[in-house]
């Protein structure tokens, strides 16, 4: 399975991704990712040191400034 | 809805921007959107910490530093 | 109008435009775009807090690094 | 071999990997890499001055963020 | 003139270049430019507060990092 | 010459390579580049203020996160 191929197995599954110039970690179910990895989340929240910090709601990564995207783990 | 198709939608209404290289974040009103997600935006302003601190106006945003649009709640 | 036309739009005029891994921001007058927004500039000063403090005269500057454009209102 | 052949070669093996905007380094399993060295790791695990500090499991790296890949030397 | 033409015109010339990842200025005569503008330099230095601080030779610059180039004024 | 083609020419040859995000200076042997400048070095030592300071082996460097190359003078 090929990198962008494992994402679209994520879609509607809640992941985590870290975004180049973001220190928190963003966490959202995933509803959608296109040819550049960019992102559209639902339900998006921020974590630091794995508390919940803030609520975003629906949000629109930028595929080229993430650095990782794994599976939630609660 | 593919992520660009999800910035398309929000033509016409009030977005909040997060640039590389921007500590602040930028509120404004989506007037077009192209396909590598440059967007101008009119009556745009500054927001930091939830409060406006400075007025833009018309601008334009290069779309690979941009690191997560969202619809702007008040 | 789409990004890069509203930017194609401002040559012959004066723009201002913050740069990624500058903490200046460059005033110019617009010579020339094009489509991936590299610019040219002419009578190009730096400024910071809204003060001259250089003079840069004719400059290019590569489109991917540009954060965010806007007409310069003096 | 060209460098992203040389990527192809470590699939099936651990490699290591430095990205952009993360302190850490990432070891993992490279489990597939595309043309744009987007890659899938999985039991991957951060090391921070040779000491692992975390586990993240299945993990999908975004290629224009990796600044170095090399094999893994326990 | 567009900004790729504006930079191949200074072929064989001495120019100034802000990298991102570089404090320092580099001056160089310029020896070639493609569409990327990726650049070749010779007789290539650095430069900090206007004062020549190492010399480096011949160096190849990668073009997505180029912040601006301007011809050298010494 | 262009500058890929000047890269090409020091295959087989010690070459050293500034990273972005990387505070020290990689210094290899260059096996292979290709047309996005992605570098596969062998022999690859990592250089602090002129002082070698660990021995990475073979590493792949990736392209578009390369400020600067160029041949090693020890």
């Amino acid at each position: 399975m090929f990198p962008t191929q494992k994402v679209k197995s994520l879609v509607g599954k809640f992941i985590q991704v870290e975004m180049k110039g973001e220190q928190n970690i963003l966490v959202g179910k995933l509803e959608s990712v296109d040819d550049y990895m960019n992102l559209l989340l639902s339900e998006t929240s921020e974590y630091r040191d794995g508390e919940k910090i803030r609520t975003l709601g629906s949000v629109v990564l930028r595929g080229n400034n993430i650095i990782l995207i794994q599976p939630f783990k609660e």
